[in-house]
């Protein structure tokens, strides 16, 4: 699936998280996905972002697994670590890189760095493991 | 902190986290808590709780941490590590069952059993590090 | 696969294995197993024995998987999460208590705590993630 | 420190170590070690490398953090988690490509992707915290 396309399954299948996200840009493994300002502050706890950065980099490896897979809804997370090394910047979006490190029948492992827009320094850093469902 | 200043710690600082969340039980270097089955489907995605629990896991180790140590509402996760076992039944409560591992002077761990309340097999587990701050 | 034969299969399977732990007890979905205080020396850095824990727990939830399914050698580790929390005592074994909390048909999840004999702290907790080979 | 002053130190501090390991580069946030084929399969279990690419990352990070602050022998590893992808091909070495993401007062946090050499699927992916110890 293509960035287009990709849009389009997420405000099909995830209205919710069609909202907060944004699909800035989609590649072979790659993919960088954008949490909206307007929705970090609407999260639990406000300014204590974490359950926030763990949406942003869950949706990120996802639709990364999905534009090379097409739409497998029923994969699932079954892991993640995360980092949280810096409090981000206010006021601006959160941008999260992810790139995935392997893409088996079974299982998919991807990396993830999320920034706060025009900031160099990683606010924190995310590898989440998905099962993939088998087909038929 | 028992579990009646806890409640209110947490209505004061975290109004949304509040509503969201029940303090069950309270004792040294444990905490159960408990994630209000209403608030589960406010969550992005539906029925994909990941974000909900890490929400839970995260809260449950802080508030370990607030319990034994006062209200340092500056502590921050540094990190998470979750494993997502199973798919919780629905509509139902989630119950995390915390221990502290280590509660230093500069780094705290704690880790996590999260239940769908009646059901005996955990649906996730989590360990968390906490960064406290220094005094003063 | 009880006490005595998972020694034996260790010893038929992991020589150099079997010689740096023993296996203290086994159970239903649980295992403690002991990491020999000669061998905890012999690790690379000698005091810093974070790979000889990492070991300790790898091997520990393998042995607590073959114990439940029988010989399945091939199972594999997709993932561990580690925590060193305190350093471990010196001159002691060390003893590693791990619990399943999960044994699926394709993927495994068991957790770790590991203590310096005859200390009430855990000086590591660990989670590890067991990739099981589909049958014939 | 630079990649002489970094061998050396590794020779002096960690003797066992300094055989089974080799500094191919290290630059300001990052450095590129070796884990050598010969001591492959000396680690328990023969190929099952799970333990050794664990001391590769740790040792990995461990000496970009040196090389940053200088030899502060006490820093140590605090958490580490790791994702085993594929089986690393046999009878060559390990690289393992360290940066780190961020070096705080107190802690510091790398990432690293292990790669067999000569092959472009890395085989591991590591994230670790150290915990620095304070000045004087």
């Amino acid at each position: 699936m293509d960035r287009a396309a990709l849009t389009q399954f997420l405000e099909d299948e995830f209205q919710q998280v069609a909202q907060m996200f944004a699909i800035d840009d989609v590649a072979p493994m790659t993919a960088t996905i954008r949490l909206l300002n307007d929705e970090r502050h609407l999260r639990p706890g406000g300014t204590v972002s974490g359950p926030a950065m763990f949406a942003l980099a869950d949706v990120s490896v996802y639709l990364a697994i999905m534009a090379m897979i097409g739409p497998k809804a029923l994969s699932v997370t079954t892991n993640c670590a995360i980092d949280f090394m810096r409090k981000p910047a206010s006021g601006v979006d959160l941008i999260c890189e992810t790139r995935l490190l392997k893409l088996g029948r079974v299982l998919a492992v991807g990396d993830c760095l999320i920034f706060a827009e025009g900031h160099d320094a990683a606010v924190a850093r995310a590898s989440l493991t998905y099962s993939i469902p088998p087909d038929g």
